[in-house]
């Protein structure tokens, strides 16, 4: 079976990542799968939440959000419509979690990072797009801490983090899946893993009828191996 | 080891479904998880939303709510803030995925279902009671339009659909976490299953250090237990 | 003439009282009038709002609610449509009056007493049955308070407070409206009465013809008595 | 005893009603009870709401809203706040209750009156005038109907209707609280009567002690005595 | 060419300014372009907002709002739906920046002027007789904190202000547009001017078709005319 | 005088479009005034808004909003905050009229289109770049509907549109206004032109002192150098 835009099964759409795309972030990067392409955005701010004030402990959270036309059709602004929707609340929680399970707290010290993901187009694999390049942006705003002396601890990254959408399709499970693939996928997972090749979050879903656990076993394979190759991609970037 | 209410490790709290606890609703049912208290109440309209109109397919929705004082300590009424938080979004949208991965639309016709599951005490697992109370409900529900012939084929609910958390505390995998388990769990699994054993949804996540493989393989297995004994409940729940 | 659930003008539906129907709260009660059952809970928490710092004087409020399908027909949630509808706001305000006016705020202390009232089911009467059973919920939390010495005064509660619905259906005065006598009600008037007889509020409404003053007196007439008999159940209640 | 405004217990204060106010409303009244000041527009618009559509009847709804500095201090904007209060909606519900209490929608047939009552200035009793003035400007809106032919029916408000409050202050019972006496008040009465003499509304509140029967009747019978001089000072002022 | 109402094309209203229309605050002013009205009252506060504090230096700004049947036909509240329009943001913004732009703010030292302008009745020119009578009431606000020595410094208001509309129907620029000529127009200017003849905002909109430089100037002349007579009653008003 | 970043005082900073920066959108273009970085998305609908059916004329509106990290420091989502902002609404309301100043509504026929513009990048000027790239996607969109044969008339743009910034600082006219300039200019003035030179919008304001007429001359003929220019620089970007 050859996919819709010729990759084969377990095969990643071509990955870019462009660091310091905007001038005024701490850190920044255009992250592109494909056809999707993600800016990421992280804003240091010295001080934490005032519940967290006095423990010693930085904090990192997330927001998601897509440009109105990042879309086939165009979707109405969520600032127009007076509220979040559940899919973006579901997506920055789950960006902010995913961080947050590789950052070192104390090391990081009362210092808050923001990390904003906005969509400026969408093709499938949003929310996985956005983390593995949150991750990057995440390095270059810790560096800028360093260099100003701001942090408590060496090691504020513990780990390196990425994420991969993988989908059973037409009965074959498929790494990465573009939109097209992603609304006709009978089951739907991601995977948010560490470089050391731990889980921090495997959310599947049954899109369509239920999946039986050799499949989740297949997806999850899958998933490692996306998740390897996107850790190699993010080496590269941070070394360039 | 004991856990702090004495049970094993793969262990269900005590289980009380109470079917027709509401005079009004089509459906519902009091389900406890020990302490844990969800009163799941299904509301049937003919017709269904304007989107879906002339479709032949029915509908299925679920709202999950949390009384202020269901908890510890009180929570404001999302009412009040004016807006629903992330996590009654999240929760919302999970239940509502998992019942719909039972329903055959056609044979419901153009009808719909809004299952509300509201929290009157919550102890820890409240999304996994929420979903299988609603199930229970909803065969409820759906024997109500059976009876006045509003069903367009003979099977709506084409398997059961129960679920369960799991999580590592200490090390240790354990079955159906109360609160204070909860609160204190490395990694944290919530597994939706249909009565033939097979997932509707799997979402796991490292609350601490991310988790391996293995152990992310032992969670499943627990998962599968619990799922299987709620489903031998349920059905003598209906039974009676 | 026979009410329609056979009882007489001035008879009450069944009163149940279960206190302590919650774990967590400070507080808690389910009350039942008939088919009406609403669940008061009370949440204390040391300190009060900012404007009344200071004073030594405590403080008392409390949220109406109802659960969507509490109704014969489903409502949408208020928190889902993002804000509190008139009448919830009337209502609660109309609790919050009717505690605070056997409270003693100085005795009370710096304290708050957050009084959540859900209408779990609705058959009529929820604002008068919340009210009635809030001051159960009520003795039971400053009983909490008393045992941690964290009262001021000896006496918080300086008497004890029922209230009860009244209107005229088909010309004749009833007590204790259920909903389908509630709908016809040509007047309707909610009447909150201390356990000494005296007069906390009176709502009366015209909801068809204008009333006259001697109607007026009947319903007050029939109106005293229902409270004189829910104080009699609540001090059996308080008593078990 | 005398008033802070030298008036005796039963008087009201000078009231003043300004028809045609405005140039566009079918209908408007400037009303002034003293130095509260109340701007009553009556829009009238052809049709129903969807709900009441073929039923062949009308509909008369009402909005109340005070101006920021209509009040001692600023009050901020309902509109800036993004949420109407539970004071605003309980008086709103109360004038359209109380106007919809003399008006047949049969004669006034599928159209829509809404009454906009807005506090310019406020010193007690804005929701009394307002009822008392909407009542004038509703007789214009009638006649501007009339005119053009648009009622089903010779009569449609089949009697007037005045609002006015009482008060208990220092133990004695007071017509038409102006503000520094309502502060005071140890019971609060709103009564809302037709020109024929009966009641549409009766609201009273115990804002101190409890209040006793008798004292209730006193409030009722200085009500009574207000309202029949409103009444003349409505026709006085239609006549004009 | 005579306008609708018989006036030449650089004729203004009839303008009248009523000081002193409200009892409570501590400037108001009822202002009259012809049959547009438009009650502007200033609060004053001691203090300033909590991001001036400790700059010695005060604070003014404004808020503008239609009632809802100040227009020939009703419009919707903006409590009710909830939000404030774009519009009325825009006007609110643009009042206060005219008043502040005359406002010496180290002289008024820390405290806060609130300008509420509430439009009773539209007809055309709201947005410019709500900066000209604002104005006085501010003279008005500064006068009684003079009187109460909260003043830092002599001269609060450095010269006076004073806005107009113009714009060109059916090729003639006219002055003060009412609001049948303010729909007809093919260029609409509203323009705001100190008393010494300098401008603090001009804005310029092509309704229909572009406009050129001449016309532009044109409009600007007829406008520094309008504001200087206006200039010429403001005194007038503060003289009386 | 130089310049901050050493331009002359009548000298456009380095302007960029990228026509086709998104792939779904019917027009779209990235802008870049120096560091301004703007991405203009034009959606094409078939149909129109209720209120203009049957009417045989298009529509076309605007909106504008900033990515939280497109400025100096993190602002807050406007959609977080669930309301917009009174800048946003302003800004989305000119870009709308300024590019309905050029479309003949006629001639697009019942469709409807929707210009985003959404700033990824600030540094002065953005509504400017906002206008000025719109009018090349729109050119794009207008092309996407001749080829699909939906127009109704030959030419929907009539003329083309851009916008510039100018300034007083330091008592020097300046043009397009960097970020660093446009906090210190003491008059700030926007002018939208047609290619044909005509005004459509000028919004003139003083930030600091008044400003007098010849200075408002001064700043006007500096716009029209810069519209002037920019109109060559869109016709540039058109023709490739």
């Amino acid at each position: 079976m050859t996919r819709i835009d010729g990759r084969s099964a377990d095969e990643l759409r071509p990955v870019r990542m462009t660091r310091g795309w905007l001038d005024h972030a701490e850190g920044s990067v255009l992250i592109e799968f494909g056809n999707t392409r993600v800016l990421c955005a992280v804003s240091v701010t010295e001080g934490v939440p005032r519940w967290r004030k006095g423990s010693g402990q930085g904090w990192v959270t997330a927001e998601y959000a897509m440009l109105p036309r990042s879309t086939n059709t165009r979707s109405d602004r969520e600032a127009v419509k007076g509220r979040l929707g559940g899919r973006t609340h579901e997506i920055s929680r789950l960006i902010g979690r995913s961080l947050r399970g590789i950052v070192d707290m104390s090391a990081l010290g009362e210092n808050t990072m923001v990390v904003d993901c906005d969509v400026l187009q969408a093709d499938g694999g949003t929310r996985t797009a956005a983390i593995t390049g949150a991750y990057v942006a995440l390095q270059d705003a810790v560096g800028w801490l360093r260099q100003r002396g701001l942090l408590k601890g060496d090691t504020v990254l513990t780990d390196s983090v990425a994420a991969i959408s993988v989908g059973v399709v037409d009965g074959v499970p498929l790494l990465d899946l573009k939109y097209e693939e992603d609304v006709r996928a009978e089951t739907d997972m991601n995977v948010v893993m560490t470089g050391s090749g731990k889980f921090i979050e495997v959310q599947g879903t049954a899109e369509g009828a239920p999946f039986a656990r050799d499949e989740l076993d297949e997806l999850l394979l899958l998933a490692e191996l996306g998740c390897t190759r996107l850790t190699v991609l993010q080496d590269e970037a941070l070394a360039s």
